[in-house]
């Protein structure tokens, strides 16, 4: 009978270390301690550090509380758009905000330095705006929000705007920059904001 | 005679080297390294890692060309608001926005987890928050932005906004997030946004 693989304690592990570590601020050595797992088993199943963190950033998305929200069934687009936004809010600061999000921590640290994880941060920024772009669209279409709001850029400005509030709060240990997000982000109506 | 101290070609060489690496991606080998000093010579000077990292934070900030900007004798105060963040966005973009903002690279590799480096970028963020407050403050009373705008919540919405678009600009080497922001942050109208 095989033996059982390391891989999913080593990727679980990995979820949490880097998130709470960054990417240069832990080792193969401590996501395998961290995993209980023989620091050899890492290199049956990863090439290197940058494919375990790329699978990491793609695991971490699927799971973010932004789809994990179910919306009641008569929410408005918008009404869902704020409240997906705000289950992830909640999930920081269930973490006391201590750990930020850990694409933009990635991105932040990394930018193009690693491809392979600049890679899987775009993708998952990319995947998320879309789903952001899609609520937009459709509070468009309820008018909830003017004709001429372009869904693509205002998804963009809206969860550059979140991440940054994340990150801030990750600083400040506190709720108040994502508070300030919810207070301004979902009120631009302006000629720039809506043009064509 | 005594012989000229290293100290001043070690912090511009960490300036560089912080920003282009982030705080676990260089060592004190490293910055001397670059400085062209000898490793001892850095803790002739200073303590550790984290008391150099911090004093950069605040030259960079010091540096910073939304300070540097220079308005136009008759610019409203909305106009140099504006100005001064697309100073910024310009030498991001001068730099192909591979460094990203040192502040908010730092903010969101290390979080609190360097209290020393944390309180600096903290204390460098609200300065920053403050010099934009004051612009809107300005923008309100010249009636540039609508009275119910509450400064000092508008002024860290808008510059969470920038950190973070910069931060998706470092990944994705690209204006358009920047864009984005210039296109949608300044819009704000909102009973969210105005609320007393």
């Amino acid at each position: 009978m095989p033996r059982p693989s390391c891989r999913p304690q080593i990727v679980e592990a990995a979820v949490s270390e880097f998130h709470r570590l960054g990417y240069h601020g832990c080792s193969v050595d401590t996501i395998t301690k961290a995993a209980g797992v023989p620091k050899g088993s890492f290199y049956n199943h990863f090439s290197g550090k940058d494919e375990l963190a790329a699978e990491v950033v793609g695991l971490y998305q699927s799971r973010s509380a932004f789809r994990e929200y179910e919306p009641a069934g008569d929410e408005s687009p918008l009404t869902e758009l704020r409240g997906r936004f705000r289950a992830v809010a909640e999930r920081h600061r269930d973490r006391d905000f201590a750990r930020g999000c850990l694409l933009a921590n990635l991105g932040a640290e990394l930018g193009g330095s690693v491809p392979r994880v600049r890679d899987a941060v775009d993708e998952a920024w990319r995947g998320w705006t879309a789903r952001v772009a899609d609520l937009v669209t459709r509070a468009v279409a309820a008018g909830e929000l003017p004709g001429g709001v372009r869904p693509e850029a205002y998804a963009r400005f809206l969860l550059d705007a979140f991440e940054g509030a994340v990150t801030r709060a990750k600083v400040e240990r506190s709720m108040t920059p994502l508070d300030d997000f919810f207070d301004h982000a979902f009120g631009l109506v302006s000629a720039g904001g809506t043009r064509a």
